[in-house]
């Protein structure tokens, strides 16, 4: 560490302090800051780990680029326009560029710090602990997005309420007369899901109806595996009178499903779904579900990855914004019910 | 004119020349070719015209960023998606970043020229023409994508064989047993629309069925407004027995429609789209529709635009990529028909 000034604080580390430590040159330590690819990988690790152990920050922070970075896992998700929408409408206030990337190829991540952004906004697990070290290193800020994997302790990050949005989707169920409420969850290891699947299990126990592992199936979050799991689901010798998807794709699944064992929604079944995507309203009959406000999510994440830039601490860096029931024609009002 | 060199080709024209002419200092052109906000409207509009004048081409090419710039005229249109993936594949093989914009704000345009893109991809009818002059000015080429409107004549575009799609959505419907087909199109300005309603009205007259104009409803790309045609298709007194809606938005509004007569397709009503969106395969009953591919469109038009920028000349400056027939189960096969 460098030596305390009169005043007890410690100098700046400069970039020669980092060369000297890390045994190479003042220009090989700039190649590393900027993410320029001609660094043996060994030095470019001796250089960052050297950067992160004196909490060097590039100071250059007037060289940065007006832009900010989207990254998304992949760009097939239909959450991927909503978010994008959001991203935008952020930028564009604050008058900066939006580029958007895939970490699809392996010089993705120096590509990226290469174009010096301003802030990363990063959707679902897109970056692995590896990239996050990197950009912290060089002090571009990272918020994560509709986080699935739990985000480091110290990345900001921005969900939504999926706990409360599960007992919602769940109580609504109840409410309308249903015992027997199957759910198509998503994969396991995804916190979103885990979320979900709590909420879903808290409403029921709260209302004195024991959970039955036999009415859950984990899937991939697609129409196509969710319709095979409600149709296991329907072939039941008592099937459910409702199934809760823990997405609208999932959702889409069990509106198939139903359609080939010929029963009607929501007369035969009821379905409550989870996200709102834009087409939800046009399904045939349009869908129930909880809206996740996706477009907001990323708007705040993306606000939040400015200030960031700017250097203000955020009041409460992991934020989840509310879900709330959107309420279509999938479920039968208590009216109709019970006849099952 | 500069004067020509003694082998009879034209000096190059300088910025000193385009100064001279508009009566500026040199720094403004440089203001005016670099898109800075600081040069007032009418001394901006006489260096652009100075520029025009002398087919001025800002030579710093080498100082262009390594970006592709992806303008939508808005976010929202489910097709969004699928371009966005396309350009992103794009410029990503080519080791090139890609910015995403929305013209929604005055000073946009000169934001972007700012950034000095290597190439524009504009989908839709995003870019007025005045727009495109401003970056012709400065030798940015622009490709449009999906075009709505009539692409001005040395624009490069991408668009799809829509006249093609309409003759072989409207032959299958046909051949299928129906004669009495009902189109929901866009909007009667919009080109693609255009294409599509010659293609239907070529498909039923040389198959010797007269053109109905009370079949066919002109409304807004969404579902809400297909709805309402549709209702009023369907409360003809005699009514179709298919609906060949222009886009799948419309088509999810023609099942709502149906859903309300209490009519079933494909048995009471046959229905084709156009896009082939993710989700159509995933509508109730799966969506036969016909298939633009918007993600190779896009693609295909980041890659033109990247060619044009490394001063290559396209084979093809306008291109339509085929569209093709997706059958799913909302069409009734011919061995069901006819019924009516």
């Amino acid at each position: 560490m460098p030596p305390p000034t009169s005043d007890g604080a410690p100098h700046r580390t400069t970039i020669a302090h980092i060369a000297a430590e890390a045994g190479v040159s003042v220009p090989t330590v700039s190649k590393v800051v900027n993410g320029r690819p001609d660094v043996a990988p060994e030095t470019r690790e001796r250089v960052e780990a050297a950067i992160r152990r004196h909490d060097y920050r590039r100071r250059a922070d007037t060289r940065r680029s007006t832009a900010v970075e989207l990254v998304f896992g992949d760009l097939t998700s239909p959450r991927t326009q909503l978010l994008l929408q959001g991203a935008e409408e952020s930028a564009t206030a604050h008058h900066l560029s939006l580029t958007v990337s895939t970490p699809t190829h392996p010089g993705w991540l120096d590509a990226l710090i290469g174009r010096k952004p301003l802030a990363v906004v990063a959707t679902t697990a897109a970056l692995p602990r590896s990239d996050l070290a990197k950009l912290a290193a060089r002090a571009i800020p990272v918020v994560m997005v509709d986080p699935t994997a739990e985000p480091p302790p110290d990345t900001p990050s921005v969900g939504a309420t999926n706990w409360t949005g599960a007992v919602t989707a769940t109580r609504h169920l109840l409410t309308s007369g249903h015992e027997r409420i199957a759910l198509i969850a998503g994969p396991p290891d995804d916190l979103p899901t885990r979320a979900r699947l709590d909420g879903y299990r808290a409403a029921l126990e709260t209302a004195g109806h024991p959970f039955d592992p036999t009415l859950v199936h984990h899937t991939a979050p697609t129409p196509s595996a969710a319709a095979t799991a409600a149709t296991a689901l329907l072939s039941l010798p008592t099937r459910p009178t409702a199934i809760f998807a823990c997405s609208d794709l999932q959702a889409l699944g069990v509106y198939e499903a139903a359609r080939r064992h010929a029963l009607h929604i929501p007369d035969d079944l009821s379905v409550v779904g989870f996200d709102d995507l834009p087409l939800s309203a046009w399904t045939s009959p349009p869908l129930t579900t909880i809206r996740q406000p996706l477009r907001d999510m990323a708007t705040t994440a993306t606000t939040l990855a400015i200030s960031l830039a700017e250097g203000r601490t955020p009041p409460h860096p992991n934020q989840e914004l509310p879900t709330t029931l959107t309420l279509r024609s999938s479920t039968t009002p208590p009216s109709f019910r019970p006849r099952c």
